[in-house]
């Protein structure tokens, strides 16, 4: 059990938007998925940076739905911040907005979980702060976000057996 | 019961192909893990482009995990088919691969498994036609996307009750 | 003058962040002061269209300095919000930070005022509400802006005489 | 003083164009004043180096009008010159203009005066040649420049003091 | 016979620069052929916009050779201008140089030829107006682009038989 | 002549695929020729490093001709692999072909043929293995390409002493 001093989760707190462009979009118009999911990994190693002011790499991401559109000319908000961590990994949750520039309008798009590891130095993995939840919306996230990481690691070898393609 | 003709597998089959730049990476030069996540969600859309003839947009993507890094300089290679068919979506497999251009070693980097519906002119959704697995790995891959599709179902309803961020 | 209900700054508030690539580089590894003059613009840009709920295009920029540079793989946090408004335009300020991902270190690069004009489906310039300061900081941000605006109308004149090249 | 010899302005003349592309243009079709900003900094950073043959990094730009909209599909024109050298700095002027493709037709979009400044190898500002104006607009050219410096030199510690946000 | 009245070479010409990024270069550090190749296509396009002032598409390049490197940090500079004129088509002459920022140093990187094809507004091809070689360089480049003309329309039908992959 | 073991031409086959963006085109919705040639260079060198394992970099390319346009959201396809070598250089003949994502067509847009060089860790071109043509198709290409690489032999010294722009 690690005896450094933990941080709260509202340091690694991050704020994120971009305008949805052209490239960004299909032919009917609305961003690409993949274009969503490389937003939502920059978010979130961001968050990871912030806990632990180290080198991260993106270890998994856990299932996405995509709920909405997102029009070109709309602004793609993302808001990620560290839920939980396990030695020298991390789970960060961000969730996706868009609003529309001339109503203002906001829908959610997506919300994600992913697991970042820190790194050393010497490019092997290193053990980060605690993360310290303090509003009651962050204990809930710290207690589902322990749930998904048994349920992850259960799953992990299971899946690799599967996974021929 | 869709009565309209099948397509074999092979018809939706890609093959895809970058060089990892420097823009795609991190500071300690290995390609960032939303970087692999645009690719993947690509060329799941052109193996659905191809099964369908139809526009398509990312429904899901399952979970996905990071294996082994890739660096700047490398190829990525991505595989990609469909692998069921339900109605109006389709579930794809995307397997990607590193490789390097100088000893061309190939190394497993993520599989994914992802969900698209297809759109008609109208934009709702329009029924495709039945996909028809022919190799035994093809048949192995049909089933466990049935058993995958239903595990999807389930867990739909009580993520979205779960997700508050 | 208007009789349109205002809008409190808060409303308007923007906040931005950006991994610095590669290519956002000059060959001794920081920043182009155009990519953070692009940013700027950016962030300042979805500030009026909180404000006015308008299409917006930018009329003009005051003079930024740089004051410290940013390298590779730091972040760049951009933060604006509408500090005036006249009619159809209004100033916006944008604060521009450097934060470094192993350290947290943040420095202040640069500050910047930009005016933007709000257009209606006409393309025209159309009416934008009034901005409402509250906090101390917004109200003195207000005085000064209204003393900018003087300042800009008079040079302004006298500029475009000047300028041959 | 110097005793350098100097390097006539013609020397560090730059001219650049670009053809405006969709991602650089808000929704109404007009190109982002910071993407002209990103240009604008690029001319001037080439017409630094042509002078003083060095590292250049941006200092500071001065007020920048945007007096007509570039449209996407037109060409953006950019000239550059070294207008004025004070020791190791540069004021660079860059003038934009519009071309359309089918009517040829040009508009002056924006002016710019940019302070540039030269490092050695050690990284830290070093002394580059004096500049020789030699055409009657050369010389006009400089005389403005060495009052606006006088000008920026006088405003710096007053805006500095003035910037909260 | 076109009565059209000619244009000059000189009302084509175009000059473009461009700063060599990381994401333009192999391993090595060297720019890619093929980038060179895509800026070598807009100049040309540009000179022939300014001949024709028409919508263009290329219908062809020549052989190209690169001769030497061009690295990371080093300015790209392109000259164009259209050679010879046929009904709607237009040869345009591209010379490519390496300027390195520091040295000054040029080198003549590439040369290539390019026929563009003029469109109308229905996108048919449309006769542009006859060019107007002037200098002793501009009537030998006419000169050659004749021959070069002849031996492409004759070695087109053979290479199309030829061509199998 | 190198006593070094050949290797079959599938071992150097390279099949790309990508979706043509706003971006890559021009204002009448075709994609620029410099484009496609950006990518012809890429999948070329691809199938270089995959037959030699070495740095390689492109040293010309023979005429290509573009036959019929590609319209954003249509797929660029590639399929490139080598069909000669000599010494330390080899010819890699690329096909490029667009297929629409709704009716499956796909049309032959151009066909290439580019010599790449392979170095060693000196950056020293460094001989590569001898290609084996095994099917009928190979066989021709081969024999095809050794005429090819008398012709451009011939013709280098002849066109650059042509060459004044």
């Amino acid at each position: 059990m690690s005896t450094r001093p933990g941080k709260p989760v509202s340091e690694s707190r991050v704020e994120m938007v971009e305008i949805a462009l052209p490239n960004d979009a299909n032919t009917v118009g609305s961003v690409l998925g993949g274009k969503v999911l490389h937003l939502i990994d920059i978010a979130g190693a961001i968050a990871a940076h912030r806990h632990s002011r180290r080198a991260v790499v993106t270890a998994s991401i856990d299932e996405v739905d995509f709920r909405s559109p997102i029009r070109i000319g709309q602004m793609i908000l993302l808001f990620a911040s560290v839920n939980y961590v396990a030695r020298s990994s991390m789970e960060v949750g961000v969730k996706v907005l868009s609003e529309d520039p001339l109503t203002g309008e906001r829908r959610h798009t997506s919300s994600a979980y992913l697991t970042f590891v820190a790194l050393g130095a010497d490019g092997r993995p290193v053990e980060v702060p605690p993360v310290i939840p303090e509003s009651p919306d962050e204990k809930r996230r710290y207690e589902e976000a322990a749930v998904r990481r048994a349920r992850r690691l259960e799953s992990l070898a299971a899946r690799r057996a599967r996974q021929s393609r």
